[in-house]
């Protein structure tokens, strides 16, 4: 539903035909109530709109809000109100909402929860952040292992309207122990007296990941293996929690972002650019650009070195930026595709000899084409301008030209390598770290060849 | 499971055990199975491993194959096996497979496959690449309206074996019309004789994609409304596929490695690192170089008409790559927000005049904070190195820094959302293209401050 589709309701709103409009919002699909209610730039109408919507469908919609909604209507409803949402909401959602909105509203929450959610919400939101712990939902199809199928589909047509999702049920002892999955297609096409442990998945193809495992190994357990949601259990192999597909999508998207700001020398954040205040986007971009600044001390240096130099030989200064930009895109090629081969599971560290290998070969054919065209370029452009560039320094920036190539190419394959050997971030290497590594290495290469070919 | 774990297959392998060796690898899950194929370095090892898996496991296993494998396995396999597997693959499986693979491989496959299977494959090869009907499947559970909750249940148990998912079924009219939508919980969940249009889905709620659209608004939608599967209805708005969501996860992927690569001046590829070419790889790289370097005889111009000055004033030569560098950072730095913003759906056109104020308010900050440090910086390298950079030069520097960045920035803010509005991808306004740009005017600026403020 397109934004200017909410034509209609507020045609009903303004016409306060709450009814109707009542009856149009039960029609719709979550997300579009959730963007409507965000559409409101009213607070009280906002809170309005929420408060009429058919109550099975408000804690929904509830959880498609977004954290600054979610705390204006938290804010304005009743204590019986909140405690009816809190039960409504999936655990994962309700962890969600309460790590984002500010102290006051939390204790406020808490204190109109029921015992037994609240100490689950407590221990949810000790998980450090990203791990799969925090991400989990705990209402999952959980089915014991001496039930047949006819007991199993039973029982989830009692529970099964309470469960986040009910397409894979997990098979489990009587110490809860995880000892099976069993995929609701399988459940439903097999006899009804067969047992689960006939048909469940189990040993080898048995699943989890561990309360404490990175969402990123989550995510990559998923996309292997195709899975609606991935189970978790404990130190004592307990079942513990689920993480579904909506919640490993949003972890995808959510590591690629991540991976863009580190490579755009940002300080990553999980806030939305327009939902994040001047001050804080000021502070994410501070901090890298001065430790770059600071960096680029060396190549001031190196430059003042051959101040001399540059001043006696004609078009010298001007070929820098191309040779210092060339150098850059050309590194950033190339640890971008290895970066993003790491990310995904493409790229191991063991490949870095076959990597190797491979950019040795693709920099000297990009190295020696790049040398030819700056070539003709330069020549070119002495007989446009008339300018007094000789042919040594031609031939000296077209050689350079070459062998920055080659070694930034080197140095952008090997860097995310090294990183991820030393179980550092990948995404860490790229952008303006290799860009001022190889922007100081262009400049010595430059001035040494400058000094062997061009008599002073 | 890890690589390190096919241990005990190659133990049975080597001492010729293939009857243990099946048992083992029919209890393992199938991209495992794959993997250990694809990790024998031998071609004919690898077909007699496929050839020995359980027939009702074989084409599930040969979906997770890489397409050098599947090549090397249907060129050994005969006429009849090649027909099976064609029968067992999933659509959508088999025409990956197709696109990937040699012509004569192509032609001797569909030789071998039935003639409405044929028929079926060839429409979906004549999709569009990156079109919703070319990453379609057929395989889903389709409903008649007439039906009840009990005869959908038996239709689904009678013919859900061979579809790709029953989780999600779509419920047609009589002439085959998208009528609504229906999850598999919901059936379970309701009374035998209830009928399906009363408990589907449908009006606002029925959420399709077309088979012209772009599969990045496939995964748009999917995200949006937690779909498992987004149906795909024809011109006449007839259903003829679904998308499921391991597909929707691979677009997603794809789609952010496709905007990485071209942030990072790539030529996009569909092609993994390691199974490029050199040739490829090169080829993929040399064009954007090519035009960033002809780009920079701009700058190289810039210098030139200002090689005197940069002579004759000490230090001024030194701060070019240092001031560049910044405003390149600080320009990538915004314009990855933005296009990732507007990828994720997050940051819209019309936003643009929030953004902008936004960034005028943020490159103040930081760029007066980084005018400070850098003022700093030079007062304390000319104090160690004793070298003869005046104060005023200082000075010129550094409120070039701060004009950078804040111009920087505001380029970094625009272009992205202008490629946009001109329908071109955002993705191709950022890194380089941007960099280029922003140090031509870094040093015209830089240049124009020189002139202004230091009496030559």
């Amino acid at each position: 539903m397109n934004e200017n589709e909410f034509g209609s309701l507020y045609r009903l709103l303004a016409k306060n035909h709450l009814k109707e409009l009542k009856d149009e919002l039960s029609d719709m699909a979550y997300p579009d109530i959730a963007e409507f209610i965000m559409d409101l730039d009213d607070d009280k109408i906002a809170v309005k709109i929420f408060r009429i919507l058919p109550k099975d469908i408000s804690a929904d919609v509830f959880s498609y809000l977004e954290p600054d909604s979610q705390t204006v209507i938290v804010q304005s409803i009743t204590d019986s109100e909140i405690e009816r949402l809190m039960d409504d909401l999936y655990v994962d959602d309700a962890v969600d909402f309460l790590e984002e909105v500010p102290a006051n509203i939390v204790r406020r929450v808490l204190a109109n929860t029921d015992k037994e959610t609240r100490e689950i919400i407590n221990r949810f939101l000790k998980y450090p952040e990203n791990s799969a712990g925090s991400v989990m939902t705990i209402e999952m199809v959980e089915l014991h292992d001496r039930l047949t199928v006819a007991e199993a589909i039973k029982n989830i047509r009692r529970t099964g309207v309470d469960k986040e999702t009910i397409y894979t049920c997990y098979v489990i002892d009587d110490k809860r122990h995880l000892v099976g999955t069993l995929p609701l297609r399988r459940l439903l096409l097999n006899e009804e007296d067969t047992h689960l442990t006939e048909i469940m998945s189990d040993d080898e193809q048995l699943i989890f990941v561990r309360t404490m495992d990175d969402q990123e190994e989550v995510a990559a357990i998923a996309k292997k293996y195709d899975l609606l949601s991935v189970p978790v259990v404990d130190k004592e192999d307990r079942l513990v929690g689920i993480i579904t597909i909506d919640d490993i999508v949003d972890i995808i998207d959510e590591e690629a972002t991540e991976d863009f700001e580190k490579m755009a020398s940002l300080t990553p954040s999980e806030d939305e650019y327009l939902k994040t205040g001047v001050f804080s986007l000021a502070k994410n971009r501070i901090g890298w650009l001065l430790v770059l600044m600071i960096a680029s001390t060396f190549t001031g240096q190196i430059i003042e070195g051959f101040e001399n130099q540059l001043a006696t030989i004609a078009g010298l200064t001007a070929c820098i930026p191309m040779l210092m930009g060339t150098g850059g895109n050309s590194g950033n090629q190339v640890s971008t595709l290895i970066i993003r081969g790491l990310a995904l599971g493409e790229v191991k560290i063991k490949d870095y000899f076959k990597v190797l290998w491979k950019e040795v070969r693709v920099s000297l054919m990009v190295g020696i084409t790049l040398a030819v065209a700056n070539f003709g370029r330069m020549l070119l452009v002495r007989l446009i301008t008339g300018s007094d560039t000789t042919n040594s320094v031609i031939l000296v920036v077209s050689l350079s030209v070459a062998a920055v190539v080659v070694v930034s190419k080197t140095i952008g394959c090997t860097l995310p390598i090294v990183a991820k050997l030393l179980k550092l971030d990948p995404a860490l290497m790229a952008g303006p770290l290799i860009t001022t590594l190889v922007d100081t290495i262009s400049l010595v290469i430059y001035f040494a060849l400058t000094k062997a070919l061009i008599p002073m």
